[in-house]
């Protein structure tokens, strides 16, 4: 039985372990003030080509998102998000337990988009109800689509014309900027928004996302609000060795092109086999619409998730590929597919 | 210049990254659900000689402290501590960021006794203060002493009988059980707490902790605390695979032992030479006060923290080892040290 | 201008002044513990021929809602309440500010019913999510609707069914309970809800609603919440005086009965000279429909909250009738608006 | 049996009473935007010789507390409080359930000094504390001390020096401004402070405190915090009208003038009598040490709080007087002294 049930399934990349092999007995300072998280950060501005942004290494995504937005946030103020956003689907709360509202829109892609903002605006004017602050987008999104350029434009006037602040998740955003019809790039995020994350754990990381805050006025006392919420490790340099492999060189973006190699491939087959999807998603995550009974016969050699009901007879399932995706096992499965399908 | 700051100044213990290698290529469930953490578990259960608790992996000790705590309390209930107690001392608020006032105690060694509880307990009657309701320790506590079997049994009882949470954090367990005038073992916190935690981090590990949970009442839901935190990691496998190592035989405990060992040599060569000790601390962590013009001239060649300053010419210093202090560095410190004195 | 715009335009009943004027140098304790509230506790228990419930006077709302709420759930622990639900709309997130998530619901008419229930239940499932704990309604609700006894026990049912309890503000309890086409009594409440308030503000007293907590596992250390949020006033015989003189006899009652009554005067009135209404609103709120031509013309002799834009010619507009309402005044409203309609 | 225990034993003072009776069928806006509301803050900001203020009106003095402190302090900063401060003694954890810690620090007389604020930074210097950011100071204080025009503008001083806001409880201030030795104004308290409130409940008023907020970045969104915290009354007039009479001609100041002549009577006729006090306290709330057995018989025909227990035989009381207190009663209670003494 493989796995295609998400881009967490195995360790990490072969190069990180491998630096984590190679400095184990080195002596560094703790939380985060060891040579390779300076490193680390040193070689993130360079790839952003901006050097004014602040940057910490986080442990998971939830943690990355309720702290950043905690920190940013007045209790009055609320966070606008998409349905399907992670802090809005699926993060328990996580949001709404550091005190502050998530105001829900409906979309179709799961992308956000200025008339969105500008509807939650026009309901939210006074003091009896929540101040919307701050947009939070994923990119790419919960569900494979990603934005761009001029989508990502657009939000950050809205947000700057209403003193909103834009912030991303990028959980997935290796993926997001390999796919080919991406064109953002990774410098481009730290002038379009005031925060974003650079997701290490789904690109290839044991553990760890890398925070950019690029507002100036987000930056000061950040350290405290990770140590106050759990995230400032102790062994801070386990985050720093691995986003220095990551960024070094390009194994970072290597990973995400890798990722979408494997996805195109199950795109390009399921695609030829006549299935349709039940979005358009560029990345790493693809969300194919099958009769129930062919993918009880997929369930038989691969796992996955049964994403949603489409109607009696069909379902949508979700293949999500990974930095150890297997080649092989990607183009076996479409050609089981072929034979379940008869064609 | 070699470290004596602290007990994660190096990464993990061999065996751990080793195993964090051999397995890196296998598939597993995600979020603390892979076989790892659930063989893990049942070793842990069996070195408690306890089936009946509940068992979770927390990246680390701050965070452990904040969920366990702000799960078990409501919110009109306060925790007690010793004023040097790592959650009233050394986590920027994280308890009361969780709405958790934390009554401190002064204490002269770190430990909080039965008379302690009850002072707190006199004073804090009616709903114009908070209720005390969790009684939070440390074994070892934060300057290095460890609770007895009888100490342990007296908070107990004042807890029960006074309807209180016992609770104990262990992010220095290991050392504190493998000092010689321990009779404590690790069953005995399963018989004696509601929940406590086993410490990875300051033990060998590269990231985690173990949260024991003993009180029935206290373990429901328990993992959507851990999500709604940010602890519940997506490659829970980490914490899983390495808890497997420390307690498949019994490196957790031997790694303890060395860390106590090589505290020993410390303190016995320290104490030969004639120098006082701060306080009677028989773990890993020791703090010897000598001149300032000696403390000068070790900091040549080691580094370590000054702790307090005596008077003015004398301070404290705090000298920790852990799982890779080097046997060689620690007499040779002895011998530098004998040198200076000049005896 | 006569104000038609809510139910807290005016001061109190003017036996209530009364007996605060007469009691005023009454020496008594503070913080709730005076006899006046002792009284008004007992009159209530009568009123509900239940003893077997905790009561609690609190200033606001807003804060009835957050505290009891708050008190209640645990920190993962979620509302389920309609989208129009005063916790949701218009609350300023108080609930979300004491770290809890609000699951809305879309309804008709304001009214939560099973279905949504467990519709809501259905996708709440996991840890990656919070668990549904409370359901929240509003009776009479936000747009004048009442629940009858049929609704309110099959919500009862199936919150018991799913271990989630039923919470109801009664705000405006008082006007729903007068209701011509009510059948449930303020008895009833005790046995079907966990807890509800009666609402003091919107039916004759200066200040003050009434906490009712009927199921047990809720009561304990509840005025420590009550302190710990702001609510228990110094001067808390501010509000027992007003709830003795409203339970004593039947003023609460009354109170209910005559704004209603004022309502019917307006509903009536508006019925005959054939406008619509947005929802069929028993109490004292009601919503007709009206072209916006005719809504200027009343908005010069009378002032009321245009609620919603019906099409680009007709609005709906809310009036809301008070213990303090003029007759005379409802009257001539019907009478201005015939003559506006031109019949 | 006639009560010294507290200065809010009694209703409002008659004057306020007759305006809410006479204003009472007035039709009004609620929430505050009433006409009383904004006369009121007229005549305060007349008081205070100061137009560059905002202020607002809220039910009690916690709620203010908590409200102000949350809205001012982001989630990693912490107030300075004297342990005796109302925050830190007597509002049930109030601001740690906001998620702030409060820094409790000895003094003799309830008064903070420079000293104290410089030693608390001294050691609050890490991300892993959390980040003093809130001087809070009572005056009178919570044990009948005043500050002098000198002590407060030390603490301004070393509030600006170091980037902190200074907040001063005026719970009891009206009583305060009134004693002999003190030197401020009110007008002083809108220079020297960043923000304050002056006491309502414990100065005439039936409920209701005057939050002054003075400092320019504190003022934003602040009914936001009011609505969200449960603060915002429908009826609002209820505080616009009482502050409207306590301050149109200088009703409040004679309050706290007759409370402390009440006082005074006391204070001399004990100390006449050859007692000590615990501490020097000019205002409204004294503090005589008696030997038990003279309290006992005091207790037969006055009710007060044994405040302290100085040795075996001997306690401190604390008696307390408002602007209801009875001239024959302290007259007739330093007599019954007399007698007691046997002098």
């Amino acid at each position: 039985m493989y796995s295609l049930k998400n881009d967490y399934s195995e360790g990490a990349h072969p190069q990180i372990l491998e630096a984590l092999v190679k400095t184990n007995l080195e002596q560094d300072a703790g939380y985060g003030e060891d040579k390779y998280c300076q490193e680390a950060i040193e070689l993130i501005k360079e790839k952003l080509q901006n050097d004014n942004v602040d940057i910490h290494f986080i442990p998971g995504g939830t943690q990355t998102n309720l702290i950043s937005i905690a920190a940013f946030l007045k209790s009055h103020e609320a966070c606008i998000a998409a349905k399907t956003g992670h802090i809005f689907a699926n993060e328990t709360g996580a949001i709404e337990a550091t005190g502050h509202k998530v105001i829900a829109v409906d979309t179709e892609d799961g992308k956000l988009r200025k008339e969105n903002v500008l509807s939650v605006l026009k309901s939210y004017t006074n003091e009896h109800v929540v101040k919307p602050k701050l947009v939070y987008i994923s990119n790419s999104t919960e569900i494979g689509t990603i934005y761009n350029k001029k989508e990502l434009q657009e939000l950050r006037e809205v947000c700057m014309e209403n003193k909103l602040l834009l912030y991303m998740d990028g959980a997935r955003l290796g993926s997001a900027l390999a796919c080919e019809e991406n064109d953002l790039k990774l410098c481009d995020f730290a002038e379009l928004t005031d925060a974003f994350y650079i997701g290490g754990t789904k690109n290839g990381a044991l553990i760890g996302e890398v925070l950019v805050i690029c507002n100036d006025f987000l930056k000061e006392d950040f350290r405290y609000h990770l140590k106050q919420r759990g995230a400032l490790l102790a062994k801070g340099r386990l985050l720093g060795i691995q986003f220095t492999e990551l960024f070094r060189e390009n194994l970072f973006f290597e990973i995400g092109k890798y990722e979408n190699d494997m996805a195109n491939i199950l795109r390009d087959g399921i695609n030829e086999l006549g299935y349709k999807f039940l979005v358009n998603s560029p990345s790493n995550q693809i969300f194919p619409i099958m009769p129930n009974t062919v993918i009880e016969k997929l369930q038989e050699k691969y796992s996955f998730i049964v994403w949603s009901s489409e109607d009696e007879e069909n379902s949508s399932i979700r293949l999500v590929t990974s930095w150890a995706t297997n080649k092989k096992v990607v183009m076996g499965f479409v050609e089981t597919l072929k034979n379940i399908t008869g064609k």
